[in-house]
C-alpha cells in the first residue's frame, strides 16, 4: 500500500450512477485528502460532472468503460455481459492488478459479489466470502455478518466469519478483542443447528487473540449491542437486516401518524423537533451504508444502490478505513490461528499453500 | 364443540403463574362470557386467588396438579418430570380427551411444544407443527409462521404452512382469500433456497380456494404488511421476530433519550403525550401476545412467559377465536386440496388414513 489510499469506483453503479457516486466521492475526499480515485465509467459523463468538482477532478484518474451492469442483471448475466468490459468488473480488476487498494460500487449486490469472487478469489483457507455490515445499536454499532453473500454455513465457515468479522471490528471500533456472538434461537434441544453448536464449541475451546467469544445471541441482542460482532449464515442475516430496517421505518411511520392526528401533538412536535432530528440522525441508514465483502483477496465495498451522495461517501469511508488499517493482513493473521471445528481443544491451523487450491 | 368455549389453562405456567394467569383469564371472560375454564394447578393457591375473583370462579373448574414445568426445563426434562402429572401436560391432555377445546399456557415454549406434539400428534398429512404469531404492521396485522417450532423446512412443509397460516388468517382478519408470501432474500441465483423456490412453484401453479399466493417477500415486507401471511422456516422466522422486537425497543429508547436531552423537547413531549400514548399502544407487545401452534390435533396457544394479565388475556382471546371459528376444520379442509410440491401443475391431494401413520 502506498501512502495514499487508492480507491477504484464503479461510477456507473447504483440507481443514480455518476450523479451520486461522484459527489459522494468528493465528500469522502474532503474527509480523507489522501484518497486517490480511479474512476471507471462513461468518460464523457464523468468529465462533465468533474468540471463542477475540481477538487475531485484533481484527485482522480478516469478509465473509460462502455458496459454498465444493470441493477436487475442476474449475476450470470452480469458476468456474461460485463466481464472485462464493465465499470464494475474493471473497478474490481484494478484491485486485483494492484492499481487500487479497494473498489466501491453501488451496483447490484449479486453481480458485484459474483465478479469479486471470480476475479479476486477467496483468501487462502476461506471457502466462501461473506458480506458484513455496520448495524446501529443502543450502545453504538456492531458488525453483523453474513447479510446475504451465501445461504447456509458450515461450522467452520461460521468460525471463519467470526475471525473475519472480529478483524473488521478491531478496525472500526479500535478495540483489541471484540466480543463475538453466534446468532441462534432460544429454543432448547431443537434439531438442525448442529453447525451453530459446533462452531460454538470450536470458538469456546480455542482461545484466539483477536476475539472474545461471548456465546449465543438472539435476534433482539443485535439492536441491544450485546456483542461487537454477530455471526450468522446469510439467509437469516439478510432477513434480520431487512426486518430491522422495516421495523425502524414502521415505528417512525406510527409516530408520524400519531403526531398528525392532533393539533396539540403537532405543537409538541415543533417544540421537540431537536429531539426528532436527533432520532432521525440516529436512524439515518446513510450513516451505516457500506457492506464489506470479507474473505476475498482484495477489499470490495458495496454501497446501497438507492443512497445519496452522503450515503455513498460513508461507503467510501469504510473502504478507506479497511485499507488504511489493513483489513486483509489482519484477516490473514487471524486465519493463521483460527479455531478449527472438530479439532477437540482448538489449535492453530496454519494456512498452507495447499489450502489455496480450494479457493 | 359445545356452545360454550372450554379453555384449559396451565395456571402454573409463565414467570408469574396464577397471579397473572387468573386475572388474565377473568379479563378474557368479561370479553367472552361464553368461556368455561378448566384450571390446572395448585388448588390451594388457585382457590385463594379465585376468592377475590367470584366471576372467574363461577366459570371455572379446578383440577389439582402437583408438578410445575419450570421455565428453564429442557423439553426432554419437562417430559420426564411433567408427563401426565404437570399442569402443562394436563391442560393439553384435556384437549386430547375432549374436556376442553383449547389449551393456553405461558410456560416454556420448548416444553409446551414437545408435550403438545407427543400428546396431540400432528394432523393427518402434516409432518411438523409450526408456531404462528400476529405481527403488527403498517396496515394492521399479519400472520407470520414459523417463529420457532423447528429449524429448516422442506418445500412441502412450507406449502403446508401456507395453507395453515391462511386458515388462521381467514379467522383473524375475516377475509376469504388471505394473501400469502414466502420469505426470501433478494439476492438472485444464490444457492440453497431450493425448498423456498419449489414451494413457490407449487403455490403458484395450484389454485387453492383458501389463499392467494403473492410471491416472495423480504424482511422489510413483514412490517410493511405486504401480505396477510408470511411463511418461513423456524430459524429465520424466530430471528426476524426477535430482531423486530429488539428494533422497536431500540427506536423507542433513542426517542426517550433524545427527548430527555432538552427542556423544550420535554415540554413538547407533554403536549404530544396523546400521540406518544397512541404510539406506545400501537407497539404494545401485549396486544399481539399469543403464539398459535398449528398442525396439531388440537388448539394450543403459547402466551409470552413474562406478560401481564392484559397480555395473557390476549392469548386467551386468540385461543377463543381459533375455537369459535373452527381453526382445525378449516386447516383440515385446506389440507384436503393443498398444493403438492413436485406434482407439476398443482392438484388436490386428499389426505388418506395411510398418511396419518406419518404423524
Amino acid at each position: 500500500m502506498s501512502s495514499t489510499v487508492r480507491i477504484a469506483l464503479d461510477v456507473m453503479g447504483g440507481d443514480h450512477g455518476p450523479d451520486i457516486v461522484l459527489p459522494g466521492a468528493e465528500i469522502a475526499l474532503i474527509r480523507h485528502p489522501d484518497i486517490q480515485y480511479v474512476l471507471f465509467g462513461d468518460e464523457a459523463r464523468i468529465r462533465e460532472i468533474l468540471a463542477r468538482h475540481p477538487r475531485l477532478a484533481a484527485a482522480s484518474r478516469i478509465v473509460h468503460t462502455d458496459v454498465v451492469v444493470r441493477m436487475d442483471d442476474k449475476p450470470s448475466q452480469a458476468l456474461r455481459r460485463g466481464r472485462r468490459v464493465s465499470s464494475m468488473w474493471r473497478a474490481i480488476d484494478a484491485v486485483r492488478l494492484g492499481d487500487a487498494d479497494c473498489a466501491v460500487s453501488a451496483g447490484n449486490t449479486g453481480a458485484l459479489m459474483a465478479m469479486a469472487k471470480v476475479n479476486l478469489k477467496t483468501m487462502a483457507g476461506i471457502d466462501r466470502p461473506a458480506i458484513a455490515c455496520l448495524w446501529p445499536t443502543m450502545r453504538g454499532e456492531s458488525v453483523v455478518l453474513d447479510v446475504g453473500a451465501s445461504i447456509g454455513a458450515s461450522a467452520q465457515h461460521l468460525v471463519d466469519m467470526a475471525v473475519m468479522g472480529a478483524a473488521m471490528a478491531r478496525i472500526v471500533f479500535d478495540i483489541e478483542q471484540p466480543t463475538v456472538g453466534l446468532l441462534n434461537i432460544g429454543v432448547e434441544e431443537i434439531k438442525g443447528v448442529e453447525e451453530v453448536k459446533d462452531a460454538a464449541t470450536a470458538l469456546r475451546e480455542a482461545s484466539h487473540p483477536g476475539l472474545a467469544y461471548h456465546g449465543f445471541v438472539e435476534g433482539d441482542d443485535i439492536g441491544r449491542g450485546t456483542v461487537d460482532v454477530v455471526v450468522t449464515e446469510g439467509f437469516s442475516g439478510n432477513i434480520a437486516l431487512k426486518t430491522a430496517e422495516g421495523t425502524a421505518k414502521q415505528v417512525a411511520d406510527y409516530l408520524r401518524a400519531a403526531i398528525n392526528r392532533s393539533f396539540m401533538a403537532k405543537i409538541g412536535y415543533v417544540l421537540a423537533r431537536g429531539a426528532f432530528r436527533a432520532l432521525r440522525e440516529k436512524l439515518d441508514p446513510r450513516k451505516s451504508n457500506g457492506g464489506v465483502f470479507l474473505g476475498l483477496n482484495g477489499v470490495v465495498i458495496k454501497s446501497h444502490g438507492g443512497t445519496d451522495a452522503e450515503g455513498f461517501a460513508s461507503a467510501v469511508d469504510i473502504g478507506y478505513d479497511m485499507v488504511r488499517y489493513q483489513l486483509l493482513s489482519r484477516i490473514a493473521a487471524g486465519m493463521n490461528n483460527r479455531p478449527q471445528v472438530g479439532a477437540g481443544v482448538g489449535r492453530a491451523v496454519p494456512v498452507t499453500d495447499e489450502m489455496q487450491v480450494s479457493s
